[in-house]
Order: C-alpha cells, then sequence, then structure tokens
C-alpha cells in the first residue's frame, strides 16, 4: 500500500512532514504528490516557455499541456479536444453553467439543479435565476441521494440546462447522474446536461459517455495535484459560450496563458492514479470499519448512506458540536471537516436539506479517506473520537 | 549580477538547463525563480491544506496566502484587503473590466481603452460593447505612445471606466496613464480608472495610489514566478461585482479553493524581486547596447521609442519575416519573439495601430529581457541578427 512520505521537504531545507499527522480531509484538499511536484519544477525550471511562443521553449511547454490533456482525456475515456482546462473545478461549473446558459438561452429558460449541489453552481444557478431563469431545485431523501422521480417530474420541454453532481462533497451518497439524459430525452428537452464530478474523479469510474452528459467537472487538488487546476469536459458538438476573452487558449473558451505548473501537476497526477477500483477496495476497509465503530457509539449518527463512495464519512456526535470536535482531533494531529471547506462557518446545505435536525447538523463531521490513508489512521481516529465523547460530551 | 543557474532540475534527475540557451522573451513568459519553486514545494507537500479549512492545515495554507498578499501589497504600496488573486493577468483584466462595468452600469455607457491594450482589455471592450456599451478606442501616435490630449477627448461625463496599460508589451512604451485621473476629474465622469500594469510590475516603479488608478492588474509569469497566478489591485472604496460564484474566497470578488502553489509562488517571485530601479540600470545597459547595434544595421528599424521601459526592444528587418528570423535565432539556441506570444500568427494590433506598413510589421522582433540576462546575450544576438541578415535577406 503507498503511503504517505515524500524526499522533497528534506531536499529544500523544509521540515518534513509530520509522521504523527493523520490527514482525514481528503475531500477538502490532498498532499500533492511527488510525481506532480517532480513534473512542475520541471516545467518551472526547464520548460518554462510559454506555450503559445513559436520557440523551443514554447514547444516544451505546449508539449506538456498535451500530455497532461491526453493523461486526464484518457482517463474520462473521452478525445483530448474535449478537454478544457481551468484554474480549478469553481472556475470550470462556473463555465459550464454560464456558458451553457448562454448558448441555450433562446432554447427555453429552465435550469434544473440540486440542493447537494457545491455553491459553485448553486450560487451560479442564483445568479442566473436573477438573470431571468427559471431554476428548479431537487430536494434529497433523508438518505442524501435525489429521488430518480423527481428529475423527471422537474425536466420539461423547456428545460436548457441540467446540473448535477456525481459525489455528494459532504456525505459521499452517489447521485443517480445516468438518469440525466434519460429524463432530457423523455421531456425532448433541448438541456445540456452538466456533471460535477470533481469529488467522484479518481475514486470511481468517470466516463461522461457513459453516464450521458454533455459537460463534466473535475478537479486537480481533490487527487493529489496541485491547487489551481481543473478542466471542463465539452462533449464534440456540444457548444458553450466563454467566460473570458483574450486569447485563443484553449479553443477560446478558456483564453489567458495556461497556468502550465498546476496544469502539467494535474497530468502527473492523473497518471499517478492508479487502478481507482483497486484502491476503492481498500478504502473500503477503512470505510467499513468506521462504520462498524461509529455504529458502536452511543449518541452517533451516521449521516452517510450505506453505498455512499468508500472515500467519504459523515457522522454525527451528538452533544458535541463539530468544531469543537474538530480542534479536538487536531490536537492530536487528526485532520477532519466539519461540513465541506468552502462553507467555512456556515451550516451544511445538503445535511439540512437531507431533513436532519438542526443539532445533528451542528455536531456533523466529515471524514474523508485518499488512497494513502492506512488503518491505523482509521484507528486513532475512532480512538480520538472515543476520547473526544468522553470529554467532550456534555 | 545574478545569472541564470538552478540546483533544481538536478536533484529531480532533469536535464539542467541549456547553458547555451540565451532566453530573451522574457515578455512572454519567465523561468520560475529557484525562491519561487522552493516555496511552493513547500505548499504543496508540507502547509497543503485548504485555506478554508479550519484546522492546523488550513491555517498553514491561509498563512501562506497572507504572506502572498503581503509581499504584493508591500510592493504596490497598498493595503493587503486592496488584493485579489487571480489565476493570472487575463483574469484580472476581465474582471477588472466585466465587473466594473457591470457594477457602474447605472451611471453612464462609454468606456475608454486603447489600441495598445492586451487581447484580455481589448476583446473584453469588444464584448462590452457588444453588450450595449460605447467603447472609444484612442490610438498610439508613432511613438507608440497614446498622446495625452486624446484623452480628455474621449472621456466624458458618461465615461463609466477607462483602462489602459502602464507598458506596451510589444515596444515598452510607457503610457500617459497618470493622465487618466486628470481626464476623469476634469469631466466630472463616474468613471473608474483601471490599468493593466502585467508588464510594468517588478521592472519600474508600480503605484496605484500615485498613478491614480482604482484597479491594477498585474502578473507572476511575467516575474519569474509561476504562471497560474495574478492580482487585481482594487482600491479600497472602488467597488466591482464578481465574475465567479461558490465561496467567499478573495472577499467574494474572486471565489474558488485558491490556486495557492502558483499564490505562493507569487508571492516569493514578488519578495525576491529586489531593487526594480537598479535593475532598471542594468536592463538599460542592455537595451542601448542593443539600440546602438540596430541603429547601425542597414535596413533595420527600431520600432521602440528611446524612452521605452529598458526591457522591450522591438525592430523591424527589412526583408526578413518575423517567424524566419525568429527560427533562425531559435536554431543558435536564442529565444526571441515575432509580436506578443498571444497573438500567435496573427498581425500586430499595436504596431499597425502605430501606423507601421504591413513589411514592418511583418518583419517584427520583440526581444525582452529580464534582470537574469547579460551583457553576452546581447553579443550573442546582435551576432545572430546579423547573420540572419546575411543568409535571409532576399
Amino acid at each position: 500500500m503507498q503511503v504517505e512520505t515524500s524526499a522533497f521537504p528534506a531536499f529544500y531545507g523544509l521540515r518534513g512532514i509530520g509522521l504523527q499527522d493523520i490527514y482525514l480531509d481528503n475531500s477538502a484538499t490532498t498532499r500533492v504528490c511527488d510525481q506532480a511536484v517532480k513534473r512542475m519544477v520541471q516545467v518551472m525550471t526547464v520548460s518554462y516557455g510559454n506555450p503559445s511562443s513559436l520557440h523551443q521553449k514554447g514547444i516544451e511547454a505546449e508539449d506538456e499541456m498535451d500530455r497532461a490533456r491526453r493523461a486526464v482525456a484518457d482517463r474520462l475515456g473521452c478525445m483530448e479536444r474535449e478537454i478544457v482546462f481551468t484554474s480549478g473545478g469553481t472556475e470550470a461549473n462556473n463555465l459550464a453553467l454560464f456558458g451553457g446558459a448562454a448558448a441555450k438561452k433562446r432554447a427555453g429558460k429552465r435550469i434544473v439543479v440540486t440542493q447537494l449541489e457545491h455553491s459553485s453552481v448553486y450560487e451560479t444557478s442564483d445568479a442566473l435565476e436573477r438573470q431571468g431563469f427559471e431554476v428548479v431545485r431537487l430536494v434529497p431523501g433523508p438518505d442524501g441521494k435525489i429521488p430518480t422521480g423527481s428529475i423527471y417530474e422537474a425536466v420539461n420541454q423547456d428545460t436548457i440546462l441540467v446540473s448535477m453532481m456525481l459525489v455528494n462533497n459532504e456525505t459521499g451518497a452517489i447521485q443517480p447522474v445516468e438518469q440525466m439524459q434519460k429524463a432530457v430525452k423523455k421531456a425532448g428537452a433541448p438541456a445540456l446536461i452538466h456533471c460535477d464530478a470533481v469529488q467522484a474523479f479518481g475514486k470511481m469510474p468517470c466516463r461522461p459517455a457513459a453516464l450521458g452528459v454533455d459537460l463534466m467537472t473535475i478537479s486537480s487538488h481533490k487527487i493529489h495535484g496541485p491547487k489551481g487546476a481543473g478542466a471542463l469536459y465539452i462533449r464534440k458538438g456540444a457548444r458553450i459560450l466563454p467566460r473570458q476573452y483574450g486569447g485563443s487558449q484553449e479553443q477560446g473558451i478558456r483564453p489567458g496563458t495556461e497556468g502550465v505548473p498546476a496544469i502539467a501537476g494535474f497530468g502527473a497526477a492523473v497518471e499517478a492514479l492508479g487502478d481507482v477500483t483497486q484502491h476503492a477496495t481498500q478504502a473500503s476497509k477503512l470505510w467499513d470499519a468506521l462504520y462498524k465503530a461509529a455504529e458502536a457509539m452511543p449518541g452517533v449518527r451516521i449521516n452517510s448512506p450505506e453505498d455512499a463512495l468508500p472515500y467519504v464519512f459523515n457522522l454525527s456526535v451528538e452533544g458535541v458540536r463539530s468544531e469543537t470536535m474538530l480542534h479536538f482531533l487536531a490536537q492530536k494531529g487528526i485532520y477532519v471537516s466539519s461540513g465541506s471547506a468552502c462553507s467555512k462557518g456556515a451550516l451544511s446545505r445538503p445535511l439540512t436539506a437531507m431533513g436532519l435536525s438542526r443539532k445533528t447538523v451542528d455536531s456533523a463531521l466529515r471524514v474523508s479517506f485518499s488512497r494513502f490513508n492506512r488503518m491505523e489512521h482509521v484507528e486513532a481516529l475512532v480512538e480520538g473520537i472515543e476520547e473526544g465523547i468522553a470529554r467532550l460530551r456534555k
């Protein structure tokens, strides 16, 4: 099994990674893998040209872009020209929704999203509503999943855009994404179908063609690539409008000098992913162990469904506020999350939409694995939570 | 004097930087300095948390953001909260123009730009024109500078946005940016004043307050920082609307998980800048030597004004097309540019606007220095151009 070590910090005279650190917040972000770091140093110190430059240094940089694009396209089972690199998942989600709605605005005005979406989809749909679009927000069941029937009810002939995440970032609940295409076909809707696959990519098979989606968002920093890179898959034949002007980069859909270091690092991280199904089997062992332990804890509610992605586990510890437990664990070098990192301080929208009580939401913790976590990490976490319950519960 | 060496590629088993390489395309992009690479490896392998996370790993990442923001703010002589990090200059320019126009749309409809602007300003102003704004495009004189009088003529009471670059990317001509505020005051215009200082930052003093601008764009990869980071200065009290939704990062003006590696690298590159006035004195020696040599070459036209920024030199070699000379020099490991890297293949808009003939524009070369260039580089370039003239001229 891969373990979390790196020779790099020592070379740079940096303090090493604390070996006691137990990082279980991989849905917020991940440590950058050595393969990505190495590739980035290469493009920054050797192949440092501007991909638009006509000389050798530019060609080298363009080659790095091509290599990253090939890695991502291979993983998604799509063509290289269907990949548009962005500065991250948030930009890709904004581009998909704004760019998709702008391209389709004459075909209808309904946009269907879910209450589970990341704020970069959810708040963008709010902005589109202010522009005059009609936005329908699907409500999850208590299991954290969108009921299939509600998709068919929501999608009508006037629907131009449907957006659903593949894996919820807070509970790991896998959503019925493949139903979107069926609902769109049944309604005879002109809709573009978008899937935010940021939490799914690299952790389960993510093939836009198999899921029947036109647009798919993925991100580098959730899979041990650097922050600052993401991509939007745009199915050949699907058309969206750019949000930004200033060059012909990324087919004019996302102009501006490419963030080559982060994109090359993203590509290297994708190449290093390995067999996601095999990694998921490993992750399931950790997830199952945590599930079993949580079940046995008094006053603990498990908020993730049993068939969640085995990298995300959400639980509420009755009588201990999320932040209190988070800080207690952090003092032991165990890092988890309260809700998603992006909604710092705010009450979780997805958990609230699932119908959980305010007290349950207020005491929710998210534990998120990566392929680098081991059973010892789960054991330390369980011990930490049990100690926290004993000390902190009122 | 600093020379271009790096121990990093060897550590990573990468081939070293070709010592024969003479990189004179620093206005297109630069090699990332070791200080920036080191900082980036730190944030990717040790302080790798999400700045929005509440635990230690998140706090470390937030500290890195704060440090970068302080470095940039110090250099601009502004407050830290006046800095909004973006994915680069193009995004910052788009944000300034779209966000500024959206915030001011009820106050008037005229937008004043110049024909010299980078396409991320120029094409964005085209897009705003399509939205119904009235766009006035100032024409440069034959010296590549915008005549002061034309600014006063263009800015009227209905003007909501004025945008002018500080240094032109193709000729190095320094523009009368400080006149914008005076023209706006004189006209009693409600305009926000934007300056694209991407080519100026780190090469001459760039203080938004001294220049009287509300918004200023700067970029990391032109000053030996990584590609994928830039910043928009937004004067306290000036208000623009966001272009992107999905989080409260960067005061909600630029949401999304921060590209911490590139931003931290940007900060380190700014810290490493040193005394820009002293570096400019050095660069002047190179620029003057090149000027003198070019003057002596038969059939060579110098397109940069004598008081250009001493980092950019534009010349046309009569009878030899730009790309032909560029490739001839590249074979010798000397890298220069034909026009700007961003307008690959297209005829230079700034040079055309200056009234240069098509033949002159077609044979234009841009030589751009950084503080790492030395006199030997200029000598090799001059020799190369002379040989090229002898061999290639029809």
